[in-house]
Protein backbone atom coordinates (compact mmCIF):
# COMPACT_ATOMS: atom_id res chain seq x y z
CA UNK A 1 0.00 0.00 0.00
CA UNK A 2 1.45 3.29 -1.23
CA UNK A 3 0.45 5.19 2.39
CA UNK A 4 1.76 4.28 5.50
CA UNK A 5 0.50 5.84 9.32
CA UNK A 6 2.27 5.41 11.84
CA UNK A 7 0.58 6.72 14.66
CA UNK A 8 -0.32 5.56 18.11
CA UNK A 9 -3.93 4.26 18.84
CA UNK A 10 -4.84 7.11 21.95
CA UNK A 11 -2.51 9.93 20.24
CA UNK A 12 -5.02 12.63 19.54
CA UNK A 13 -2.96 13.66 16.59
CA UNK A 14 -2.95 10.47 15.20
CA UNK A 15 -6.92 9.58 15.51
CA UNK A 16 -7.13 13.01 13.61
CA UNK A 17 -5.11 11.87 10.73
CA UNK A 18 -7.09 8.29 10.74
CA UNK A 19 -10.06 9.94 10.19
CA UNK A 20 -8.94 12.61 7.43
CA UNK A 21 -7.34 9.22 5.65
CA UNK A 22 -11.49 7.90 6.18
CA UNK A 23 -12.80 11.30 4.88
CA UNK A 24 -10.76 10.67 1.75
CA UNK A 25 -11.68 7.26 0.92
CA UNK A 26 -7.99 6.66 1.03
CA UNK A 27 -6.45 3.41 2.42
CA UNK A 28 -3.79 2.87 4.14
CA UNK A 29 -1.16 0.69 6.10
CA UNK A 30 -1.39 1.53 9.88
CA UNK A 31 1.86 0.80 11.66
CA UNK A 32 1.81 1.13 15.67
CA UNK A 33 4.22 3.09 17.29
CA UNK A 34 4.22 2.40 21.33
CA UNK A 35 4.27 5.49 23.20
CA UNK A 36 4.59 4.01 26.34
CA UNK A 37 6.09 0.57 25.81
CA UNK A 38 9.72 -0.18 26.01
CA UNK A 39 10.44 3.51 27.41
CA UNK A 40 8.68 4.69 23.90
CA UNK A 41 9.10 3.41 20.51
CA UNK A 42 9.25 6.70 18.83
CA UNK A 43 12.61 7.40 20.76
CA UNK A 44 14.18 4.51 19.31
CA UNK A 45 15.72 3.53 15.87
CA UNK A 46 13.78 3.03 13.08
CA UNK A 47 11.20 5.43 14.09
CA UNK A 48 13.33 8.58 15.19
CA UNK A 49 14.94 8.35 11.65
CA UNK A 50 11.44 9.10 9.94
CA UNK A 51 10.87 12.01 12.76
CA UNK A 52 13.51 12.89 14.79
CA UNK A 53 11.04 15.19 16.64
CA UNK A 54 10.00 11.75 17.90
CA UNK A 55 6.55 12.42 17.88
CA UNK A 56 3.67 10.70 16.23
CA UNK A 57 2.09 10.40 13.45
CA UNK A 58 4.23 10.23 10.65
CA UNK A 59 2.83 9.72 6.99
CA UNK A 60 4.92 7.92 4.35
CA UNK A 61 3.79 8.33 1.11
CA UNK A 62 5.52 6.16 -1.34
CA UNK A 63 4.23 7.29 -4.53
CA UNK A 64 5.90 10.22 -3.88
CA UNK A 65 9.32 9.69 -1.97
CA UNK A 66 7.58 11.45 1.01
CA UNK A 67 7.76 11.09 4.75
CA UNK A 68 5.91 13.93 6.48
CA UNK A 69 4.89 14.84 9.81
CA UNK A 70 2.51 17.44 11.62
CA UNK A 71 -1.40 16.17 11.71
CA UNK A 72 -2.37 19.24 10.19
CA UNK A 73 0.52 19.36 7.44
CA UNK A 74 -0.62 15.88 6.53
CA UNK A 75 -4.39 16.23 6.48
CA UNK A 76 -3.67 19.65 3.88
CA UNK A 77 -1.41 17.22 2.22
CA UNK A 78 -4.60 14.42 1.24
CA UNK A 79 -6.96 17.19 0.67
CA UNK A 80 -4.71 19.25 -2.03
CA UNK A 81 -3.38 16.06 -3.54
CA UNK A 82 -6.90 13.47 -3.66
CA UNK A 83 -9.68 15.16 -4.78
CA UNK A 84 -11.90 12.38 -3.49
CA UNK A 85 -13.86 12.07 -0.94
CA UNK A 86 -14.76 14.96 1.21
CA UNK A 87 -13.62 18.18 0.80
CA UNK A 88 -11.71 18.94 4.13
CA UNK A 89 -11.09 22.95 3.78
CA UNK A 90 -13.46 25.23 2.25
CA UNK A 91 -12.96 26.78 -1.72
CA UNK A 92 -12.81 30.83 -0.37
CA UNK A 93 -9.81 31.97 1.08
CA UNK A 94 -11.80 33.64 3.65
CA UNK A 95 -13.82 30.14 5.36
CA UNK A 96 -10.52 28.42 4.80
CA UNK A 97 -8.57 31.12 7.38
CA UNK A 98 -11.51 30.46 9.53
CA UNK A 99 -11.56 26.75 9.35
CA UNK A 100 -7.49 26.47 9.81
CA UNK A 101 -8.02 29.04 12.79
CA UNK A 102 -10.81 26.57 14.66
CA UNK A 103 -8.38 23.48 14.42
CA UNK A 104 -5.37 25.53 14.93
CA UNK A 105 -7.41 26.59 18.43
CA UNK A 106 -6.90 22.40 19.38
CA UNK A 107 -3.61 21.58 17.82
CA UNK A 108 -1.61 24.34 19.39
CA UNK A 109 -3.58 25.68 22.10
CA UNK A 110 -4.96 22.48 24.02
CA UNK A 111 -3.60 19.07 22.70
CA UNK A 112 0.15 20.22 22.80
CA UNK A 113 -0.05 21.61 26.55
CA UNK A 114 -1.88 18.59 28.21
CA UNK A 115 -0.13 15.06 25.96
CA UNK A 116 2.17 12.65 27.07
CA UNK A 117 5.59 14.24 27.28
CA UNK A 118 4.86 17.39 28.86
CA UNK A 119 2.64 15.19 31.58
CA UNK A 120 6.00 12.99 32.12
CA UNK A 121 8.22 16.38 32.34
CA UNK A 122 5.54 17.78 34.97
CA UNK A 123 6.26 14.81 37.02
CA UNK A 124 10.09 14.72 36.55
CA UNK A 125 10.73 18.72 36.74
CA UNK A 126 8.09 19.44 39.61
CA UNK A 127 6.92 16.01 40.81
CA UNK A 128 3.37 16.39 39.85
CA UNK A 129 1.15 13.56 41.05
CA UNK A 130 -1.19 11.94 38.94
CA UNK A 131 -4.20 14.02 40.46
CA UNK A 132 -1.90 17.24 39.51
CA UNK A 133 -0.98 15.62 36.29
CA UNK A 134 -4.65 15.08 35.39
CA UNK A 135 -5.73 18.68 36.56
CA UNK A 136 -2.72 20.33 34.27
CA UNK A 137 -4.77 18.82 31.61
CA UNK A 138 -8.01 19.13 32.34
CA UNK A 139 -7.42 22.73 32.95
CA UNK A 140 -6.25 23.60 29.26
CA UNK A 141 -8.71 21.55 27.55
CA UNK A 142 -11.52 23.44 29.54
CA UNK A 143 -10.20 27.03 28.68
CA UNK A 144 -9.39 25.94 25.13
CA UNK A 145 -13.47 23.78 25.25
CA UNK A 146 -14.98 27.45 26.63
CA UNK A 147 -13.06 29.49 24.18
CA UNK A 148 -14.24 27.57 21.51
CA UNK A 149 -17.49 27.38 22.43
CA UNK A 150 -17.91 30.98 22.50
CA UNK A 151 -16.53 31.11 18.33
CA UNK A 152 -18.91 28.37 17.24
CA UNK A 153 -21.93 30.09 18.43
CA UNK A 154 -20.97 32.84 15.88
CA UNK A 155 -20.19 30.10 13.01
CA UNK A 156 -21.13 26.33 13.53
CA UNK A 157 -24.25 24.51 11.85
CA UNK A 158 -24.19 20.67 12.39
CA UNK A 159 -20.58 21.17 12.16
CA UNK A 160 -17.93 23.08 13.22
CA UNK A 161 -18.06 25.18 9.88
CA UNK A 162 -21.82 25.28 8.95
CA UNK A 163 -22.74 21.83 7.32
CA UNK A 164 -19.69 20.95 6.11
CA UNK A 165 -17.59 18.56 7.49
CA UNK A 166 -13.87 20.40 7.90
CA UNK A 167 -10.41 19.84 9.47
CA UNK A 168 -11.86 21.45 12.55
CA UNK A 169 -14.05 18.81 13.04
CA UNK A 170 -11.54 16.16 12.43
CA UNK A 171 -9.54 17.95 15.19
CA UNK A 172 -12.53 18.57 17.57
CA UNK A 173 -13.69 14.88 17.81
CA UNK A 174 -10.31 13.56 18.84
CA UNK A 175 -10.47 16.47 21.47
CA UNK A 176 -13.70 15.60 22.92
CA UNK A 177 -12.41 12.07 23.10
CA UNK A 178 -9.11 12.75 25.13
CA UNK A 179 -11.62 15.18 27.14
CA UNK A 180 -13.92 12.52 27.96
CA UNK A 181 -10.77 10.54 29.68
CA UNK A 182 -9.93 13.37 31.87
CA UNK A 183 -13.41 13.52 32.94
CA UNK A 184 -14.51 16.83 31.56
CA UNK A 185 -17.89 17.36 32.12
CA UNK A 186 -19.14 18.17 28.39
CA UNK A 187 -22.32 19.32 29.36
CA UNK A 188 -20.72 22.92 29.52
CA UNK A 189 -20.11 22.65 26.08
CA UNK A 190 -23.56 22.21 24.25
CA UNK A 191 -22.01 23.08 21.11
CA UNK A 192 -19.35 21.04 20.84
CA UNK A 193 -20.62 17.87 22.49
CA UNK A 194 -23.97 18.43 19.65
CA UNK A 195 -20.98 18.25 16.84
CA UNK A 196 -19.01 15.84 18.05
CA UNK A 197 -22.11 14.19 18.28
CA UNK A 198 -23.17 14.82 14.74
CA UNK A 199 -19.83 13.62 13.36
CA UNK A 200 -19.36 10.44 15.86
CA UNK A 201 -22.36 8.81 14.00
CA UNK A 202 -20.44 9.45 10.48
CA UNK A 203 -18.44 5.96 9.48
CA UNK A 204 -15.11 7.78 9.39
CA UNK A 205 -14.97 8.84 12.70
CA UNK A 206 -16.39 5.82 13.76
CA UNK A 207 -13.90 3.69 12.41
CA UNK A 208 -10.97 6.23 13.49
CA UNK A 209 -11.82 5.85 17.30
CA UNK A 210 -8.71 4.77 19.33
CA UNK A 211 -10.48 1.55 20.28
CA UNK A 212 -10.99 0.11 16.87
CA UNK A 213 -7.18 0.32 15.89
CA UNK A 214 -5.26 -2.71 16.03
CA UNK A 215 -2.35 -1.26 18.79
CA UNK A 216 -5.85 -0.60 21.18
CA UNK A 217 -5.30 -2.97 24.30
CA UNK A 218 -8.10 -5.81 24.46
CA UNK A 219 -11.17 -5.15 26.31
CA UNK B 1 -6.30 51.02 7.43
CA UNK B 2 -7.93 47.92 6.51
CA UNK B 3 -6.23 46.01 8.04
CA UNK B 4 -5.70 46.14 11.95
CA UNK B 5 -3.07 43.81 13.86
CA UNK B 6 -3.72 43.55 18.04
CA UNK B 7 -0.80 41.83 19.01
CA UNK B 8 2.26 42.55 21.78
CA UNK B 9 5.79 43.54 21.16
CA UNK B 10 7.33 40.54 22.62
CA UNK B 11 4.74 37.78 21.06
CA UNK B 12 6.33 34.90 18.64
CA UNK B 13 2.99 34.83 17.60
CA UNK B 14 2.57 38.43 17.12
CA UNK B 15 5.91 38.80 15.63
CA UNK B 16 5.34 36.35 12.56
CA UNK B 17 2.30 38.28 11.99
CA UNK B 18 4.11 41.60 11.54
CA UNK B 19 7.30 39.79 9.12
CA UNK B 20 4.30 38.23 7.28
CA UNK B 21 2.55 41.38 6.88
CA UNK B 22 5.93 43.12 6.04
CA UNK B 23 6.85 40.27 3.26
CA UNK B 24 3.27 40.71 1.51
CA UNK B 25 4.11 44.54 1.61
CA UNK B 26 0.65 45.34 3.17
CA UNK B 27 0.11 48.23 5.83
CA UNK B 28 -1.69 47.85 8.67
CA UNK B 29 -2.32 49.66 12.07
CA UNK B 30 -0.45 47.81 14.67
CA UNK B 31 -2.72 47.62 18.23
CA UNK B 32 -1.20 47.49 21.14
CA UNK B 33 -2.69 44.61 23.49
CA UNK B 34 -0.21 44.76 26.80
CA UNK B 35 -0.05 40.86 27.97
CA UNK B 36 1.34 41.83 31.32
CA UNK B 37 0.15 45.47 32.32
CA UNK B 38 -3.11 45.80 34.26
CA UNK B 39 -3.52 42.01 34.99
CA UNK B 40 -3.33 41.48 31.17
CA UNK B 41 -5.23 43.47 28.69
CA UNK B 42 -6.11 40.35 27.32
CA UNK B 43 -8.44 39.12 29.87
CA UNK B 44 -10.18 42.55 29.50
CA UNK B 45 -13.01 44.12 27.04
CA UNK B 46 -12.98 44.96 24.72
CA UNK B 47 -10.05 42.88 23.41
CA UNK B 48 -11.46 39.27 24.92
CA UNK B 49 -14.19 39.63 22.09
CA UNK B 50 -12.43 40.28 19.16
CA UNK B 51 -10.76 36.70 20.49
CA UNK B 52 -12.34 34.44 22.98
CA UNK B 53 -9.15 32.31 23.62
CA UNK B 54 -7.48 36.43 25.18
CA UNK B 55 -4.40 35.26 23.37
CA UNK B 56 -2.94 37.30 20.93
CA UNK B 57 -2.95 38.45 17.86
CA UNK B 58 -5.78 38.94 16.06
CA UNK B 59 -6.02 40.47 12.96
CA UNK B 60 -9.09 42.23 11.69
CA UNK B 61 -9.82 43.42 8.04
CA UNK B 62 -12.58 45.69 7.43
CA UNK B 63 -12.51 44.79 3.86
CA UNK B 64 -13.81 41.28 4.25
CA UNK B 65 -15.49 42.08 7.91
CA UNK B 66 -13.22 39.49 8.95
CA UNK B 67 -12.15 39.24 12.80
CA UNK B 68 -9.33 36.22 12.17
CA UNK B 69 -7.38 34.54 14.96
CA UNK B 70 -4.39 31.94 15.32
CA UNK B 71 -1.13 33.19 13.55
CA UNK B 72 -0.44 30.71 11.09
CA UNK B 73 -4.22 30.73 9.29
CA UNK B 74 -3.48 34.42 9.36
CA UNK B 75 -0.11 34.26 7.14
CA UNK B 76 -1.91 31.97 5.00
CA UNK B 77 -4.78 33.97 4.70
CA UNK B 78 -2.90 36.32 4.06
CA UNK B 79 -0.61 34.96 1.46
CA UNK B 80 -3.83 33.65 -0.18
CA UNK B 81 -5.90 36.62 -0.92
CA UNK B 82 -2.98 39.24 -1.61
CA UNK B 83 -0.62 38.23 -4.92
CA UNK B 84 1.69 40.98 -3.91
CA UNK B 85 4.99 40.69 -2.12
CA UNK B 86 6.50 37.56 -0.91
CA UNK B 87 4.71 34.17 -2.04
CA UNK B 88 5.02 32.37 1.66
CA UNK B 89 3.86 29.00 0.51
CA UNK B 90 5.47 27.40 -2.14
CA UNK B 91 3.13 26.33 -5.42
CA UNK B 92 3.36 22.50 -5.16
CA UNK B 93 1.22 20.94 -2.94
CA UNK B 94 4.41 18.63 -1.66
CA UNK B 95 6.37 21.64 -0.66
CA UNK B 96 3.71 23.40 0.57
CA UNK B 97 3.14 20.59 2.77
CA UNK B 98 6.66 20.58 3.84
CA UNK B 99 6.84 24.12 4.81
CA UNK B 100 3.55 23.90 6.72
CA UNK B 101 5.61 20.97 9.03
CA UNK B 102 8.35 22.47 9.52
CA UNK B 103 6.21 26.17 10.67
CA UNK B 104 4.00 23.93 12.67
CA UNK B 105 7.04 22.27 14.52
CA UNK B 106 7.55 25.59 16.12
CA UNK B 107 4.09 26.31 16.66
CA UNK B 108 2.68 23.15 17.61
CA UNK B 109 5.05 22.15 19.63
CA UNK B 110 7.61 24.90 20.75
CA UNK B 111 6.10 27.94 21.17
CA UNK B 112 2.75 27.08 22.90
CA UNK B 113 4.73 25.28 25.81
CA UNK B 114 6.65 28.48 26.64
CA UNK B 115 4.71 31.38 26.36
CA UNK B 116 3.60 33.60 29.34
CA UNK B 117 0.30 32.12 30.07
CA UNK B 118 2.38 28.63 30.90
CA UNK B 119 4.96 30.07 32.61
CA UNK B 120 2.26 31.65 35.06
CA UNK B 121 0.33 28.25 35.24
CA UNK B 122 3.80 26.62 36.57
CA UNK B 123 3.66 29.25 39.14
CA UNK B 124 0.77 29.07 40.17
CA UNK B 125 0.12 24.82 40.05
CA UNK B 126 3.55 24.21 41.46
CA UNK B 127 5.23 26.78 43.12
CA UNK B 128 7.95 27.21 40.17
CA UNK B 129 10.60 29.70 40.27
CA UNK B 130 11.63 31.92 37.66
CA UNK B 131 14.81 29.36 37.10
CA UNK B 132 12.58 26.73 36.95
CA UNK B 133 10.15 28.69 34.80
CA UNK B 134 13.67 29.37 32.83
CA UNK B 135 14.59 25.82 32.15
CA UNK B 136 11.23 24.98 31.20
CA UNK B 137 11.03 26.93 28.41
CA UNK B 138 14.71 26.25 28.05
CA UNK B 139 13.91 22.68 28.24
CA UNK B 140 10.91 22.69 24.84
CA UNK B 141 13.17 25.07 23.02
CA UNK B 142 16.39 23.11 22.64
CA UNK B 143 14.34 20.21 22.00
CA UNK B 144 11.95 21.61 19.00
CA UNK B 145 15.28 23.22 17.89
CA UNK B 146 17.36 19.69 17.91
CA UNK B 147 14.61 18.22 15.46
CA UNK B 148 14.46 20.86 13.27
CA UNK B 149 17.93 21.29 12.64
CA UNK B 150 17.96 17.60 11.85
CA UNK B 151 15.26 18.40 9.15
CA UNK B 152 17.29 21.31 7.99
CA UNK B 153 19.81 19.06 7.84
CA UNK B 154 18.47 17.32 4.64
CA UNK B 155 16.25 20.29 2.92
CA UNK B 156 17.37 23.76 4.43
CA UNK B 157 19.00 25.92 1.67
CA UNK B 158 19.76 29.87 2.78
CA UNK B 159 16.65 29.43 4.11
CA UNK B 160 14.46 26.51 5.73
CA UNK B 161 12.91 25.82 2.45
CA UNK B 162 15.67 25.98 -0.09
CA UNK B 163 16.58 29.53 -1.35
CA UNK B 164 12.90 31.00 -0.73
CA UNK B 165 11.64 32.51 2.19
CA UNK B 166 8.24 31.19 3.44
CA UNK B 167 6.35 30.58 6.64
CA UNK B 168 8.83 27.75 8.04
CA UNK B 169 11.36 31.00 8.59
CA UNK B 170 8.55 33.51 9.18
CA UNK B 171 7.79 31.52 12.60
CA UNK B 172 11.76 30.34 12.87
CA UNK B 173 12.98 34.07 13.22
CA UNK B 174 10.59 34.72 16.07
CA UNK B 175 11.46 31.24 17.90
CA UNK B 176 15.14 32.23 17.60
CA UNK B 177 14.62 35.76 19.15
CA UNK B 178 12.52 33.71 21.43
CA UNK B 179 15.69 31.37 22.16
CA UNK B 180 17.95 34.06 22.64
CA UNK B 181 16.05 36.13 25.63
CA UNK B 182 15.98 31.88 27.31
CA UNK B 183 19.75 32.01 27.14
CA UNK B 184 20.27 29.30 24.83
CA UNK B 185 23.32 28.50 23.08
CA UNK B 186 22.45 28.89 19.52
CA UNK B 187 25.73 27.88 18.66
CA UNK B 188 24.52 23.93 18.75
CA UNK B 189 22.15 24.65 16.12
CA UNK B 190 24.37 26.02 12.96
CA UNK B 191 21.78 25.54 10.40
CA UNK B 192 18.94 27.49 12.30
CA UNK B 193 21.74 30.14 13.20
CA UNK B 194 22.04 30.69 9.53
CA UNK B 195 19.25 30.70 8.44
CA UNK B 196 18.06 33.36 10.79
CA UNK B 197 20.73 35.46 10.16
CA UNK B 198 20.54 35.42 6.61
CA UNK B 199 16.34 36.30 7.58
CA UNK B 200 17.17 39.20 10.13
CA UNK B 201 19.03 40.91 7.03
CA UNK B 202 15.94 41.25 4.95
CA UNK B 203 14.17 44.76 6.04
CA UNK B 204 10.90 42.62 6.06
CA UNK B 205 12.12 40.92 9.33
CA UNK B 206 14.06 43.59 10.61
CA UNK B 207 11.64 46.06 10.43
CA UNK B 208 9.08 43.47 12.79
CA UNK B 209 11.87 42.83 14.95
CA UNK B 210 10.33 43.55 19.11
CA UNK B 211 12.00 46.37 20.31
CA UNK B 212 11.29 48.56 17.25
CA UNK B 213 7.13 47.86 17.85
CA UNK B 214 5.79 51.44 19.80
CA UNK B 215 4.38 49.46 22.85
CA UNK B 216 8.17 48.31 23.56
CA UNK B 217 9.66 49.88 26.46
CA UNK B 218 12.01 52.59 25.75
CA UNK B 219 15.40 51.36 26.32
Amino acid sequence: MALKLYGYWRSTASYRVRIALNLKQLDYEYIPVHLVDEGGQQHQLPYRTLNPARLVPTLVDDDEDLILHQSLSIIEFLDEKYSRGVALLPRHCLERARVRALAQDLACDVQPLGNLRVLQALKTDFAATPAQQHAWAAHWIERGFSALEQRLSTQSGKYCFDFDVTMADVCLVPQAYNARRFGIDMSRFPLISKIVDNCEQLPAFAQACPESQLDAPAC
